[in-house]
């Protein structure tokens, strides 16, 4: 069976990275089974074989080992091409990028400087000093600064996430009528933040907030039965 | 032939409709000829035939005439099929959405807030009242007062790019390879704010700005060629 390390906090079933969500999602979309391996941020040699630097995911297939959620899913797509397409062809390959490229340069820095004081406060003991440390260093600032007056800045997430909301106001999944690797993407981040922060970043009545409640029911519930807070 | 009624200013020749660009830029890429009829704003009982609420673009083709630059491409898309195709497909057409979303509800608004009173400075006299009430509602203050500062507001611009820089640093277009239907509606907006505005937008050193000029000189320099100012 297919093997995935993927982040856990101090409890071993919660699992919070935006990375690795993305591929618990692929991993279903291609109705491939996986057992996955609770590590921490800490455990870099446990990964070593996969040749990156000490991040997961980290996917085992047999005796390969492919590390990056984006290598993982062409991995995936490549090796399972019977199973349902993550990308709908080369094209729909190619036009994924700009999903990812704006969910990491984007919205989760967005999302970090609401909730990066809950991953914090949810990292294993051994986790926390090098939590601190290397995201005190990238945001220039300590997590408490980072997420002090967080209320104020709802409305500049709401004024950012207008274009998926004017995608999903026109069509089920960012992928159409069904989700593809695009949504698992986007939705990872959410699912991030639900898993560690009861911090409420969408109003009900938000059809981003709509997609994301199909996104977390798709594959029996997988996202919504994860341990994480209520959206 | 084709024909495409194309938002003009004062100068009949300085087209600067982002709308109308993502469709100038489609049917180049159909390898369509068209010949563009200059419109103005408050010319709406012209391309009411379209059913439309009196924008462009508007498409002519025969005795269809066919409104909104979405449902224009998808009639390319469906009625020149053995042309290059502008989505790669129908997950790719799907995934091309969210572009749209993006660039409508969110880059457009920013460079609006950049460029607006340039945009009324090349107006066409009949169109500037109607310009100036229309947009002063939408943006609740005056021309003026919106683009005021705009010089502090580029680094907010240059963080908003992220996701389209990490795709083009990936690959030429994004596309892919080659550009596709998504290209051009970013494009669009870039080349709108180029056709009416000489305030730069980008670092000459930005891969955002390596990957407009690649969209630039597409089709024999079909957007470089068009009246406007150095990017």
């Amino acid at each position: 069976m297919l093997k995935l390390y993927d982040l856990a906090g101090a409890e071993p079933d919660r699992r919070f990275s935006p990375y690795c969500w993305r591929i618990r999602m692929a991993l279903a979309h291609k109705g491939l089974e996986v057992e996955t391996i609770p590590w921490r941020f800490t455990e870099k040699n446990v990964v070593a074989p996969s040749g990156a630097s000490g991040r997961v995911p980290v996917l085992v297939d047999g005796d390969r080992w492919i590390a990056e959620s984006w290598d993982i899913a062409n991995y995936l797509e490549a090796t399972y091409p019977d199973r349902p397409t993550l990308f709908g062809g080369a094209a729909g390959q190619a036009l994924t990028r700009f999903y990812q490229g704006w969910t990491d340069g984007v919205l989760q820095l967005a999302l970090l400087r609401l909730v990066v004081l809950d991953i914090w406060r949810h990292c294993d003991p051994k986790d926390r000093d090098y939590f601190r440390t290397s995201r005190e260093e990238r945001l220039h600032m300590t997590l408490e600064e980072a997420v002090a007056g967080r209320e104020a800045r709802l409305p500049e997430l709401q004024r950012m996430l207008a274009g998926v909301r004017l995608t999903v106001q026109a069509q089920p999944f960012l992928g159409g009528s069904g989700p593809l690797y695009a949504d698992y993407v986007v939705f990872g981040a959410f699912q991030w933040a639900r898993c560690i922060s009861d911090f409420k970043l969408l109003a009900p009545d938000d059809p981003v907030a709509a997609w994301r409640g199909r996104m977390l029911e798709l594959y029996g519930g997988l996202a919504a039965k994860a341990k994480g807070y209520p959206v």
